[in-house]
């Protein structure tokens, strides 16, 4: 389902062993709900029964940031069909206003996420749409929220006003939630199969050996101070795939402590990119620019395989294009940049997915997932937090208080 | 229109002088003909012609690659309005084929963009398009090529079914070619004032000090050693804008070669970033990571001045959020984040434009050109060409000759 088809340097022994023992290591830890999620059938099956029952709506409005947003719009990306998805996250009022004329009309349902009920950007957002009365009453049949089952603002504000609440578990942190409810109902409203991407989950979570290659091989770079990881998905649909990614990386591995109190490892920073537009963007960067990249290839064989075919017309040429299908190209691209780039000492990895169907979404949430959990118990640091984001958030409460 | 509203960090008077000196020097050379384009009235008249005459289509359909394609992008998220612009800039075959079932039964005018006349995937993805016959006949009506005037596979083609051809001069690189037809049919066709953007980017023309202080503190950051640039966007409909400054960034002053054949110069790694969905995935990255960033935030005027209004519910809360409007929020976390990273010892620059219209938008290209020409001009580099993308095309080239 996901294979790792090309390394261009082999993987040390000693660092893929210490990935073997981080592996055990996380699934002793309770921090890592989400290797349980697959296996928490409730969570499945009140996302199943609340897009049923809101099945009359054309589109589905989620207002949610980071982890509340980016794993949904994965799944749009690759699933959305006659049902819409629109996103809310930002506070930006412009785009605020364009995107309510453009549902103008539609049958819209809202979702509001957040994971600790008092996200500053959901909430300002949320009420913003109140006070318009931009969501109709009865809320119970127009509203869905999601948010841990705790006393916060918005699980209280849902309970008042009888407004179903879908459970986001203590024990999963925001940027590990796509296989909860968090994107598992947006999924199923879009009518994708929630049992194949928990079968998907599932072989995920017996890949013990390509998860730690992949971990180890990024361990590598990082001793060798590669400071950026290009995730250089070659397929269109996993454009928002790479910015899942971009998030989970830099939010669970940039750690200023160890857990032992230790200064932290040096990590990469995660830089998204999308072949073969960004041959004409990036390339040129990572060919004559510093050598301080480490690349991840994601293939699609489907793609690869795919036509149209490319007919030439002898004014247009090239030659070559002749018997060639678009998916030729796309391959031949791909292969052409990672050799390109080794023979001049970038290191990569390739990995390839069959095709982009829930299975293969499934596994590729959970592998991520597990590898960059697999680095932080390797890097013996907390993979869960983000204290870094904390001292902004307080000193934007400041600035707004000080308006008053 | 545009100011630097901000800088942590003072600006070296050696390294800004030197920036002065570069300003001139890039005035003297001929590769910089973007310098010139507000001033060739047959660019601005030709585009504008040409979406007349095509006024009756709803649909745009561009088909490029990099240059080609970014710069009408930016364009699109800022002023798409019943008239749509769908890009052709890839050739994965699922997406291509994705794209023609939503563009079906539309009325559909489609521009072929290719500076050289022989881009690989532009030519791959416009004979798949003949070739399934996607495109109506009389070609001459249902088509629009923009190239440059010389005898190159699509100019020649073009030619032979008397199709309108817009030129593309010869010495205006493709990443520099948003004010040509590239970037200036697709504005027309959207209803975009060509007027106002050719006034915005005089402006810019006109703004050597501004310019030169945004280059100067970008070259003391590579002098700081510092291997990545954000571009970090306050706005969502400045997106499109980081990439296509990335691309921009990237080709323009990553080069092995100084023009003196000496090893070319420490630059930066562009990073796009939009807050404040970002403040939730790469800031624990730049607060914790590795100290290797330099950060230039945009910010727009009107988006922090506007509303809605946000409304607080006694249960959701919280306080503060009483008497603000949406844009206070936006504001007070864009300063927030500063601040932080000020306090932490990562430096920035912040710049404002007071709002998007097109006036803002022309200045805002030409203001980023004008930045990067003068820092290839201080860094002694050729700013113009980008050996490092050739290698990887002969080798793609090579593996699909080998397929036959």
């Amino acid at each position: 389902m996901i294979k790792l088809i090309e390394k261009t340097i082999l993987t040390n022994p000693q660092i893929l062993e210490s990935c073997f023992k981080s592996w055990d290591k996380l699934f002793d830890k309770k921090e890592s709900g989400f290797l349980e999620s697959p296996k928490r059938e409730n969570l499945w099956h009140q996302s199943k029964k609340r897009a049923q029952e809101i099945e009359s709506f054309e589109n589905l409005c989620i207002v949610g940031i980071g982890g509340s947003s980016l794993g949904a719009q994965v799944l749009q990306e690759i699933f959305e069909n006659e049902k819409t998805v629109t996103f809310f996250d930002n506070v930006d009022p412009l785009s605020f206003n364009k995107k309510l004329q453009k549902i103008q009309g539609q049958k819209n349902h809202w979702v509001i996420i957040s994971k600790s009920g008092g996200t500053l950007e959901t909430l300002a957002q949320f009420q913003a749409l109140l006070a318009q009365r931009k969501i109709n009453p009865p809320l119970s049949e127009f509203v869905t929220v999601i948010s841990e089952l705790k006393d916060n603002p918005l699980t209280l504000w849902a309970q008042k006003y009888q407004v179903p609440i879908l459970e986001l578990p203590q024990d999963i942190g925001g940027r590990f939630s796509v296989l909860t409810p968090v994107g598992l109902f947006p999924a199923a409203f879009m009518g994708a199969s929630l049992e194949d991407l928990k079968l998907g989950a599932l072989w995920a979570l017996q890949q013990k050996e390509l998860v730690c290659e992949v971990a180890a091989q990024s361990l590598m770079s990082f001793d060798r101070k590669e400071s950026i990881t290009l995730f250089w998905t070659y397929s269109d649909q996993l454009r928002n795939f790479s910015f899942w990614i971009q998030q989970l990386w830099a939010e669970s591995l940039a750690k200023k402590k160890t857990r032992s109190g230790l200064e932290g490892p040096f990590v990469s920073t995660p830089l998204p990119c999308r072949g073969t537009q960004d041959q004409h963007s990036l390339l040129q960067q990572v060919v004559e620019g510093q050598r301080d990249k480490f690349v991840l290839f994601f293939r699609v064989e489907q793609a690869e395989k795919s036509g149209p075919a490319v007919f030439v017309d002898p004014y247009l040429g090239p030659d070559f294009l002749s018997n060639c299908k678009m998916g030729d190209v796309l391959r031949a691209e791909a292969e052409a940049v990672q050799q390109t780039l080794a023979s001049l000492g970038v290191e990569s990895l390739s990995i390839k997915v069959d095709n982009l169907k829930e299975k293969q979404v499934g596994a590729l949430f959970m592998f991520m997932e597990l590898v960059v959990g697999v680095m932080g118990e390797a890097l013996n640091i907390n993979t869960y937090d983000q204290p870094g984001v904390e001292s902004g958030k307080i000193r934007a409460q400041e600035i707004l208080r000080g308006m008053k």
